[in-house]
């Protein structure tokens, strides 16, 4: 932490500031220049709140200069990490596919759709069982039945299966069906969430909050890799911001500067991050392109009769197409998919 | 709903987005223009989603010229509603302070400042008894014991309880304590959390999530009013921008806007938006000044050593020179404090 | 235009809007359902301000329901606007390549890089000589030096040049030298300059401004258009958010929404969106993979010494790597570049 | 200047990263940690592109920990600057009231309106001259016609004249005939403009760009400080943010923030932020007691038949009632109007 003082500052505040920092733990060191003095406090906590120094009299700023998180940074981890579950990787030269259904809606339609998964090479599953919805009538998701269907169906092609957590008290039960937890965009700074899941022993794919800066969004997989959980993936999915064409801003630029902060994978969702099944298409070969290490894509045979997130979801045809574009670009920058 | 077809949309798409209009039980109304088809869909329920059509081919822009929520709307409710606890009123003509210190953190620290709450005219008393924090090892809050302690500290000044709730299994707890329920910015789209508040006969104040829109907070109030409960009352604390020497920009624009959309009663939180003391004075008149039907402080006396959130911490005296502030602004406009 | 009334709304506040919807000339369509009226006024004006009907008494919301643009839309030109100079074409199957200097700092300078730009395939050369800057003593381009050398190096090789105008007094200047004016972002809602190049028979590239929605962007384009100059080519570079980790978010989810509303073809600059070279290859991929007609990449071959931006300029090797990967990514979704 | 060093960064680039330090001209002290290597650069000028140092090879994260501008700091001139025209004084106690219409439209409507403002008790009367406009159609202004009928009304009754410049060849005419320059939001950054403007001797009230950072606005005021005039307003007008209800988020929030960084005046101008007539007495309220040191107010006696604007003009008796609202708040925070 570097503290600027005021030009003006006296010495009896530099004295009050010193003696604040002291009893907070930090090592200082004070460089007197020709117009101000600055101490270097070392020694500072990932949380400290530096608002505790900053209201102090005679302070002009503070700047923290250390990142808040430290075993989700590349400095911590230099290589790359790669999560590995079953035969699967995620985070290494290959770029990992999910696809499947926004819901679970019954047994017929998830064997179909996961059929479809399985014949365009993807090795992931995905289908919501638990859906809170903004109207109390709408579907609500097929719970455990939806789990067990899933799993079934994933079995059956030899897959892996994602599914969203939604509450603590869900956990459980979700752990015995699946492989990889899908913590969403609303519950990213859940702490509580985060703290449960970082006692499991299942990877947690972190979907970036619709507002979260990616500091924040390091933050909570620190959260998850503190707990001893070390299967962090992270998904980025779309930012709120003051453009209205679009349902949400697809922060693509976010993939490089993960890749340089962190080592842990980044995903990228286009169908939530744009809400319409015809921008889906560019924006998976825009995320391959900028070095996502996974894509997950929603599919339905039949969109318009889809119990939930129908506009989004990619027509099958339409999905193995985009997949054959994915191992081109994929080819391009030395990756496969 | 209004479809606005495209330019050269074809008789068999005209066709095609009729049936899907009619299926999903709209009532239409078509009129044919000089250069454009416009087709009006009467009927649409308040959480239809407009992408369903918008994806139609022929389709050029859909308006869904409706609000998504009712109850919570100036329409269903043309007078303030004013949301009455024992024998406070929150929403008419006099101004509802609420102060209290962030967290609970003992029976003397709560006593003191309650006292002071008290000293200030103020009717309501606020303090955090769970504290879920970014650190595990952070202060977490007392928990039930620093109900107990609230409650008591209310009850000897005769002043009313506000406090947190953070997860579905703290309602009934929180129940025996409280007056007033607070949501937290980050549960404001926790739609288990809002569905349960709706069938508690205890008002509900529900801050607007940092990234939330004033119609995504006015869908969050209908959810809980749907419920049945009619208490809630709005509680505006800082929205995220791009300007970095600000905490959250406060968006005071949004209070004269809810009051013309809405009938329910808004509270400003100039201490979460600022996170600064120093910032508090100016935006809290500032809150009244714009029409706020209540502001929420918080205040400690011993801010170095708080638990939590010390640097956005009112002194006691700062405080209660403030609230002499306000009773002049409010008498500026015609309200009482 | 649509207006809906407010339920209570009387019929003396419905003549008076009646009334003033007619002076305005708009023709009118009244239904009055179950709950609400609602006026369909048609005839808008594309920059009637609706504003003027909002305020009325007994109005709740107006919806304008046509986009302020009409020769930029998609509606106006079905088929996607192709702007050819000389033997280039910019908005077809082929993607346009820029690339050059930030700024043309000497005649050596200029000649070496063009050189790299010709050797890549690229057709287009780009270089500022007009560099109005923060400090008044840094360097302020070469002026009409400048553009002449850019003209040599240009015509040596064979190629197009682009290069910034910056006020309305420099446009016969730059006219004589180049064959693209680029206006820069700052200026995107400059009337007076759009004005004028609206009558010049050269074509403008239109960069997005840094806080414009689309629309906006639309309606900068339709000013020039309607001055009679047709060659209107977009470019995007990235858009003020939340985020701080990077300097700007690069929206390329904007591609395909400009694609769907609009004919005119979009380049992307991932130079100028990141301003750092690392960050500058996956973005110009996925600017590719994105449906960009065309990638506007800085250059340098001694960064560190640059006049201007010398962090975002590409080596040009680094360059030249870059321009294979974007030609097997434009072949795998069947463009060429 | 802080720079840390990568975790693993080698002897070479150390020596690499401090040799360009030193080329740049700064002084380097170096403090090696456990953890990490940490580089102070001291000497940095207000305008180095940090983005030099960033890149290199072996650098984490570069802090610039001193403001980009020096002049308009609060280091720089600690007591809060007062400008002096006449004898109305901008930036003390006193809180300076604007007022007048959005366009001088005639002689009549000029007088009737400035009679208005003088009657109120403001000293400082407003009034546009040059619009250019989205639509070439639409009313352009009166030009040098409108600045005499506005210099008249103003000497009529002996108030200060306030108007836009929006290019540098009006600087010389509008002189002629204004107390004060006001250069609008989209030419906050016209760094020839602003240059120009340093070199006038008369005040100059800068409004704040609708994505503007406080800190750039700082910058640009810096850029009229260091040409030699000393007399910069700024004036807050509202930004871009996600919310659509509202026009643009009206930053209060940012008036005690530029208070404790910058000793220039903060003026708010409630009419441009909100756009809608019924809006603008609670944020101009809200203003007030948020320490604006002046406000900006548009008028009109006929606003449906305004050539510019007329939504969000008040009537004369709604703005002279506001007026009293204003006094009553100024003296509750111990200020006059």
């Amino acid at each position: 932490m570097v503290v600027i003082l005021e030009k003006n500052a006296t010495p009896e505040q530099i004295e009050n500031i010193t003696k604040h920092l002291e009893a907070y733990g930090f090592q200082i060191h004070k460089s007197t220049g020709a117009e101000r003095t600055i101490l270097g406090a070392i020694g500072v906590k990932p949380n400290f709140d530096t608002r505790n120094i900053s209201i102090l009299d005679g302070v002009d700023e503070v700047y923290r200069i250390t990142t808040p998180y430290k075993l989700a940074g590349r400095n911590f981890h230099e290589a790359d990490s790669i999560i590995k579950i079953k035969d699967v990787e995620i985070g290494g030269k290959h770029i990992a596919m999910m696809a499947g259904p926004c819901s679970v809606e019954s047994e017929d339609q998830i064997f179909r759709l996961t059929k479809v998964v399985a014949q365009s090479g993807a090795k992931i599953v995905r289908g919501g069982a638990f859906k809170p919805r903004s109207s109390p009538y709408s579907f609500q998701g097929l719970g455990e039945e939806g789990l067990k269907l899933l799993r079934a169906a994933a079995d059956e092609y030899k897959l892996l299966v994602i599914t969203e957590v939604m509450q603590m008290d869900q956990i459980d039960l979700i752990y015995k069906y699946t492989d990889i937890f899908q913590l969403g965009a609303r519950n990213m700074q859940n702490y509580s969430l985060l703290k449960e899941l970082g006692r499991v022993d299942k990877p947690v794919m972190l979907k970036r909050g619709i507002a979260a800066t990616i500091e924040e969004w390091l933050m909570s997989a620190e959260y998850i890799l503190s707990g001893g959980n070390r299967g962090v993936i992270l998904c980025e999915r779309g930012i709120r911001t003051f453009e209205s064409y679009t349902r949400n801003t697809f922060d693509l630029s976010a993939i490089p500067v993960v890749h340089k902060k962190s080592h842990l994978p980044v995903i990228a969702d286009p169908s939530h991050a744009t809400g319409l099944r015809d921008q889906v298409p560019p924006m998976a070969r825009a995320a391959v392109a900028a070095g996502a290490d996974g894509i997950m894509i929603e599919i339905h045979d039949d969109p318009e009769n889809a119990l939930s997130d129908g506009p989004q979801a990619l027509l099958p045809e339409t999905y193995l197409k985009l997949m054959n574009e994915l191992k081109l670009i994929a080819a391009a920058i030395g990756r496969t998919i």
